[in-house]
């Protein structure tokens, strides 16, 4: 009944990823310089573009509309940090990557749905989204509200793929994706976001913001490769502090660099924190003291890592990535 | 680390019931005449409502106003066709409807977030929905988007609950609910229903974006319920049938009402198709045409479901219904 989906090579095996990528060829990387973070990155990222281009229709299938407007924004030059995350918890476990596959591209199915939602006009409403115009310029708004729907939806096909080791579930799985998702954390957090726009928010209330809207999706995405490749109880708790250290960091860098960069460095409109007069960590706090409270969760990142040993080198870098990342 | 979710008994034990099943005490039912579909629907759909209200976290949740916003449309006076279907076929396979309640809540869940979306300005453009304004017209657009976001999310969540009986497990349960959402089904519709508004569309094609629309999601609910009482693969493709049928002639008596009825007995803008010159089934075969073509859809439901005996006489009266009804 189903009408086979194409699985199409890449047609531009590229993508837009050594564009994405060019930020990674970048300095102070501590001890773990000797782990090349670029090649890295280029080779999982390729990985998770080709299954992406597998699994999710292209305009061949009907109707092409919502499949060409689901595909701009998955393949617009995302770095695939949260996937990357995912293949990267997988191994710091010693599980077969492939295994984490389909929750990887489901979690960026969410990223992605939830960035052409939150660019709509009656949200943030931006125009430029990593350099090009974004879904809802290109295809109009009411195409952008369905193809944010349709890879949310995707995103729990993806997930049923998945072959769950002995201590996990489909179900266990599906719920991790859909709490993180859900009105609790992530659209939670988009709503405090709108609603810190109108109003002086405290500095506890940012970070429950950012904890929401971005720490629980990558505490998801690690905790779902943790689950595919069968960790342990203790496992999965450090790789849920780490997840939530260097998301709530993350952020911070973000209002950092919103207040402190260039739409030419950002490939996006920046101060539209300022111009929206909304609290951030640069605001309530200043942009020094945020500096030092990023780098102190990246410090207890790198901590819970130790169980993990030498598996555990990308996550080590990535999380000095997302201290120093320039944009 | 979740914080509880309040299980509170339903403040308004008859929510919107009663008055969204007046329609019920309505004429005509064949020969199943003395099966009162009124009190089985009450019956039904109060537990639902119960179910729903127990599954969805309130005002009481941070941040109020997503939960508010969900519970608004959840609440608003919907009939609960889709949660009653999934729970009349999991008893016509003698299924325990108990398993089946959380997918005939994330049924629920599916429907209400595709309303919300589909009222939007850049969609439909609805202030009213069963006589009262629709989600966006309360609580802003940026609100509404995220509440259809959070209720197409949580319907993952809930799916994740049931009990897989032996022929079935959740991934296919979630498969099943994806797949009749997605790209490729309800969404599909949505697209191809706002890309009929700006050209004369053949009737073929009304007939598949109606499939799409409407159709794929009462099957998918029909089928849910038959999972999870266990049905055999005869009878899956029995009720995957019937619920075609009726779901095309659900839509083509929705066509046929915009064209003929009027705002007050419809509690909802009518007439809309013919200001947006939408191709529909009125406009193309004509309103007696259409009527004719419904009423041999449900005769052939009817037909299909004669190996589950008495046991889908509900189905047989709701199949009925889906013909006779006036708004």
């Amino acid at each position: 009944m189903r009408p086979a989906i194409a699985k199409n090579p890449p047609r531009d095996k590229n993508f837009a990823c050594e564009k994405a990528l060019s930020f990674l060829a970048s300095p102070a990387m501590s001890k773990t310089t000797r782990f090349n973070l670029d090649q890295y990155f280029t080779r999982v990222s390729s990985r998770v573009n080709v299954a992406l281009d597998k699994l999710i229709p292209d305009d061949t299938v009907e109707p092409p509309t919502i499949h060409k407007a689901m595909r701009y924004s998955l393949f617009a030059g995302g770095k695939r940090i949260r996937p990357v995350l995912t293949l990267a918890a997988c191994d710091a476990v010693n599980g077969k990557s492939a295994n984490a596959m389909p929750l990887a591209c489901a979690v960026e199915c969410i990223h992605t749905y939830s960035l052409i939602h939150d660019d709509l006009p009656c949200m943030d409403d931006d125009d430029l989204r990593r350099g090009k115009p974004t879904n809802h310029k290109i295809f109009g708004e009411g195409i952008a509200v369905l193809a944010g729907d349709a890879l949310l939806t995707q995103a729990f096909e993806l997930i049923a793929l998945a072959k769950p080791p002995c201590r996990y579930t489909i179900a266990t799985m599906v719920q991790e994706l859909a709490f993180a998702s859900g009105s609790l954390r992530l659209i939670a957090g988009q709503v405090q976001d709108l609603e810190n726009e109108s109003r002086r928010a405290t500095l506890d209330e940012v970070r429950t913001t950012h904890m929401n809207k971005t720490a629980a999706l990558l505490t998801a995405a690690l905790r779902l490769g943790a689950m595919a490749g069968n960790a342990t109880a203790p496992q999965l708790g450090r790789l849920t502090k780490y997840g939530q250290d260097i998301g709530l960091a993350f952020q911070i860098i973000d209002d950092v660099l919103d207040a402190t960069s260039s739409k030419e460095v950002m490939g996006k409109s920046v101060h539209a924190d300022q111009k929206n007069r909304k609290s951030t960590y640069a605001s309530v706090l200043g942009v020094e003291k945020s500096r030092a409270l990023a780098a102190s969760l990246i410090a207890d990142a790198h901590r819970q890592l130790a169980i993990f040993g030498n598996r555990a080198t990308p996550l080590h870098v990535i999380a000095d990535f997302f201290l120093t990342r320039k944009h």
